[in-house]
């Protein structure tokens, strides 16, 4: 299913099974955390007002009426993958972790947006693997604050982008793996040193 | 492989297959990434030395000797997955998308880290299929440059840890998520809205 994998940016109207949807957040769970800390909430929007709210309050100003836009907003489903750093913090405070200082600084890299982008992959992995498709896109940062007040998300809850899903329509736009080369091997993976 | 993933942390020392390492590291390329902006780079860790210069360069001084670290340190084969910023700068200073200033700020989140996180996860999936076990591990913060000079990694490419990769051995060192719960669909997802 790795190689199967498309981003899908056109639907067509068929509803998608809710069993389905379970499936694929069941999966999302299942992804890796640095210290088990699980710091990621979901919103499932999987009914038609849900769903049209959130492509007024989480595009830019005046978007709309493209092709883009018209394949994707027909998707019947949508989940929002947020991170929770602050879950990260407490977990490490744990004995067993010891930084109960909570200092940022002690993080090499963002986990919780990491271990939640993850979770996202896994989301659009088992679409594939259960006939379906999906796409994962950015959320401009001008609009987290509208997005989290329309849907009631609390502050310490970031919004890492947003994933459709629903069933392939043939006519979807193509985006930049249609026109432009993957890169080898040999450009991007070092052996034994730089 | 979704279910059967679990990071392990001890190895038996019977090498790994490089055409097996090939596998996962071509897997690897096949994540997402914004714009197929694919900013990303891996240093490939396979012979003795190379695995010991890690270890030495890589932890904290003085870790070492424990459980954890005898099991890690069997692994014949590490592999460093870091982002590349530029390229994702560069990428959307491109006439199709037009972000020719090369703000960050544009970015709701780091996809650079994000997408070569997706990348790591397909590594680790891909070990699972190939019945190998693997663990993807952080890099402490102290210790990033010294990594950077062993291994001549450039200052622009940031490494987001580290995944051991090798035959799994039965006396790991069990983690976190051995003891704590996984956290349900009823705690993480929000239907509809928060």
């Amino acid at each position: 299913m790795v190689r199967r994998r498309r981003m899908v940016r056109s639907y067509t109207d068929e509803p998608v099974d809710p069993d389905t949807v379970d499936r694929i957040l069941s999966h999302a769970l299942r992804a890796p955390s640095a210290g088990f800390s699980q710091g990621w909430a979901f919103l499932l929007l999987d009914d038609p007002l849900s769903v049209m709210t959130f492509w007024q309050v989480a595009t830019s100003p005046g978007e709309g009426g493209d092709a883009w836009s018209d394949g994707m907003r027909r998707a019947p489903v949508i989940v929002v993958p947020m991170a929770d750093q602050g879950a990260y913090l407490e977990r490490y405070a744990e004995p067993d972790k010891g930084w109960s200082d909570r200092d940022e600084s002690r993080w090499p890299v963002p986990y919780w947006l990491i271990d939640t982008g993850m979770a996202a992959l896994l989301m659009l992995l088992t679409a594939v693997d259960e006939g379906l498709g999906a796409c994962f896109f950015g959320i401009p940062p001008g609009r987290t604050d509208a997005f989290r007040e329309a849907f009631g998300v609390p502050a310490d809850h970031e919004p890492i982008g947003a994933i459709t899903i629903g069933h392939r329509a043939p006519d979807g736009v193509r985006g930049s793996a249609a026109t432009r080369r993957r890169r080898g091997p040999d450009e991007v993976v070092h052996r034994g040193r730089w």
